[in-house]
């Protein structure tokens, strides 16, 4: 491992857990050294020489500034009325820092788990030639269960790998390949929305990839949905998201249908909306009684609390307005927007309406699994956004280090309907961590560690995390934990 | 290695040979496996099966198509006259496939070795203020020679393993610094480009961070030039380029001063132009009599074929007309454009006017050492551009995966005028190449290989190489050789 003790006595901790491994007994954790979370929007907190303390439920039941080990088993856990024997002990190095989980909320910070063999495929194309060329025909070819099995697993494993703790996944219209993807979440302990695709249009969906109906497309949601209760009755770490596809695949009958289940069932919804001008022409044709391309999920009963937007690019500000009223939430994915040429979405103007937003990598729209990726995109195109402002508007259009890593947190947590139990470092939340290392160049300039990031030694950590951001991959992330349980260590 | 067998008999080749190692007796090269190089703007050729034969002295002396070992041994190597006991061969394995190195092209499209600590900081600012914040500070500090050395040597290695075998450098003023990087370039292999950053104008440069005067700027870059000679008579492997910082850094005697330098030495210059709005304003204050900023380098006689510009988001229609004319040619830098959000360059309309583009890194305003990461970002920074566009020119606006691998080998050589030298696979030119393996999704849905690019098997060549467009990394990267000479390996 070497980037941690775990050995307290009783060395009982199991040092070759793997991660599909459940653990027997969880136990009592206590993490040390720095610990670095959104406090707001524009704020980091940065907490060196820190413990956090993690019970075997894996909530988060102390944090202490300026506390070591020692300070630890003197003060705090029997404060909290742990042996210290009791307690499996994590420590970061010099330089290296907890972060929390990311979070790729569901009903919009999206991610299309049956098209990750696609990602980076897209050539020129943009949406709706997309879907047909590339995308329909992979998504049909996973009720195969033994491809689904494989696709999904690398999927599940690679974002893990990359800091993912809670994921929104579209699977695909198959119910079995659908549900074979919770057990995946389940097994590989990634809190997870997983949806069966709705899609039930004639005329757009192709023949061989679409429910037969809108009451199949109920039928098979609900199928899906009971599949999942029964392996995570508390939806403790996998819950159902519903799943119309985005307006032009879906029939008025079958989001009716969906937004009535919604009600019933008060689990979260996740749709596109707006991401591309071809498609909302689309929209207006098929919905010529609708006012816009949000009033047709205003108006089949769709927008609310627990609907998550995906794209949200070119919204009225009267679309926004009423998102916003609804309480509606959308999920920016900054990747698959340049990819796929939809445009870019206006996250601070989003954010100025009282919008939640997060970051969806949206794959395979979106070419990387990464979040990290997402939210350095994401920094990025709110610089193309600025480009086409003025004066203080131009300045205010930037996002910082900050919010885009807040967007990948917090904002995701709220987006997700999460925001009090996952985001930080709080007590109360769950412990869904990764421990964050940063390579450092030795005094012959040779790099220490693999990695892309170099420090030197004389950064601020302000602009260590600004070099991981910008620079950062899963070769930085050396654990990955949710819910108190490690779900990802690097060899 | 694994990659790779090199053990024909007799087996003496330095399998232990470490890339600071200079090869005592560099050995005549079989290469064998599939190769892929871009022929034309639009096309990647994929020659698979096929073997290049490499002399002693780093130049391909035989490219065959649908050969393997034992044909080479039979046919090939007698028909040069190698025995095939004296040739070192190497062979890709299945999936695996030799690309041409990467060229950062100096006189624009160019790296700032001197800022490499500085990746991924930039904050909100843009250029003149990152200038004055980030770039002057640090850049005066590498005056301490172990600090160089330091910061440099890490530099070097690490765009040699991310692929780049030529890259054009800009170091800092001081001659003993900027020295130093040619010799660290030399020991290590990379083919480079070294300017001594040229900078006298009263007001804009700061105190602490200047030359004297006109003819302080013309005496150290001639030392600097000629201690490049000293190192490397020919100029085979690393050059000098005349690096004037930009035009308001500079006074007009400084640069008809570096102009005429050019003339008298037949090197290559560099420079940056029409970065941003702010420094833009500032040429104009600054050269009343210039009639716009390319007119700038042009009036003071710096404009020529043998001068890259870097940037070139700005330029007027005349402009560029001007700069096609005079056979300039530009260095396109999506990263740094898009991070201090300068603006995005347009290469599509920069071809159609006739003007060589290749791609910069311009670290530390890009925030990665990459041009695979700068290659991936022109593919996205052209679909911005796309974005404000309409119809035909939209579509034609964005840059497909093998116009951007075009940028980064073709291009690059193009650019820093070594088009007859690099840039593909082609008999008479040299060898700087590097072997990209990209990692195989097994049927449980594990990565055999680290990296993060996941290949199920069912994918095109296209596909595979588009994937690792978008998600590859220095991982992929598995051998780089310059002139022949093997310079890095992966671990």
């Amino acid at each position: 491992m070497g980037d941690m003790i775990r050995d307290l006595p009783p060395a009982g901790a199991p040092a070759t857990e793997t991660p599909t491994q459940a653990q027997a007994q969880p136990r009592n954790k206590l993490f040390l050294g720095s610990f670095i979370h959104s406090k707001t929007k524009e704020q980091l907190e940065y907490l060196h020489g820190a413990a956090v303390c993690v019970d075997a439920a894996g909530t988060i039941v102390a944090v202490e500034a300026e506390c070591d080990l020692k300070k630890a088993e003197a003060e705090v856990l029997p404060h909290l009325g742990w042996a210290a024997g009791d307690v499996e002990v994590c420590v970061g190095k010099e330089g290296q820092f907890f972060f929390p989980g990311f979070i790729a909320p569901p009903p919009d910070t999206h991610v299309h788990a049956s098209q990750y063999p696609n990602v980076g495929i897209f050539g020129k194309s943009t949406l709706l030639d997309w879907l047909n060329t590339y995308t329909f025909p992979l998504e049909s070819s996973l009720a195969d269960q033994k491809k689904a099995k494989r696709v999904y697993t690398a999927c599940v494993k690679r974002t893990l790998a990359h800091g993912t703790t809670t994921s929104a996944y579209y699977a695909t219209i198959d119910v079995a390949a659908t549900n074979l993807l919770a057990d995946i979440c389940l097994a590989l302990g990634q809190r997870a929305f997983v949806g069966r695709v709705c899609m039930d249009r004639e005329g757009l969906c192709p023949d061989y990839y679409k429910d037969e109906s809108a009451a199949d497309s109920l039928r098979k949601t609900r199928e899906s949905v009971e599949h999942i209760r029964r392996i995570d009755p508390g939806f403790e770490l996998v819950a159902p998201v519903l799943t119309p596809r985005f307006a032009p695949a879906c029939s008025g009958e079958a989001m009716r249908g969906l937004a009535g289940l919604q009600r019933e069932l008060d689990v979260l919804a996740q749709t596109h909306i707006s991401e591309n001008e071809g498609e909302i022409e689309l929209v207006k044709e098929l919905f010529p009684e609708a006012e816009s391309y949000t009033d047709v999920y205003d108006s089949h009963g769709l927008l609310g609390e627990k609907m998550v937007l995906a794209h949200a690019i070119h919204l009225s500000e009267k679309e926004a307005d009423t998102i916003a009223e609804r309480g509606a939430k959308v999920s920016h994915c900054p990747c698959s927007n340049s990819s796929i040429t939809s445009g870019a979405a206006r996250v601070r103007w989003l954010w100025d309406k009282g919008i939640d937003v997060g970051l969806g990598t949206d794959m395979s729209g979106g070419y990387s699994p990464s979040i990290l990726e997402a939210a350095r995109q994401a920094a990025l195109v709110s610089r193309h956004v600025a480009m086409g402002l003025k004066g203080e508007e131009k300045e205010r259009a930037k996002l910082t280090v900050e919010e885009v890593l807040y967007l990948g947190t917090r904002g995701g947590a709220k987006v997700v309907g999460l925001g009090g139990k996952i985001g930080g470092f709080e007590v109360g939340l769950q412990w869904d961590a990764q421990l964050i290392g940063l390579p450092v160049v030795d005094e012959d300039g040779e790099q220490e560690e693999d990695g892309n990031v170099d420090v030197f030694g004389w950064e601020s950590w302000e602009n260590r995390v600004a070099k991981w951001v910008f620079n950062g991959d899963d070769r930085n992330t050396r654990m990955v934990w949710v819910k108190g349980r490690m779900v990802h260590s690097r060899k």
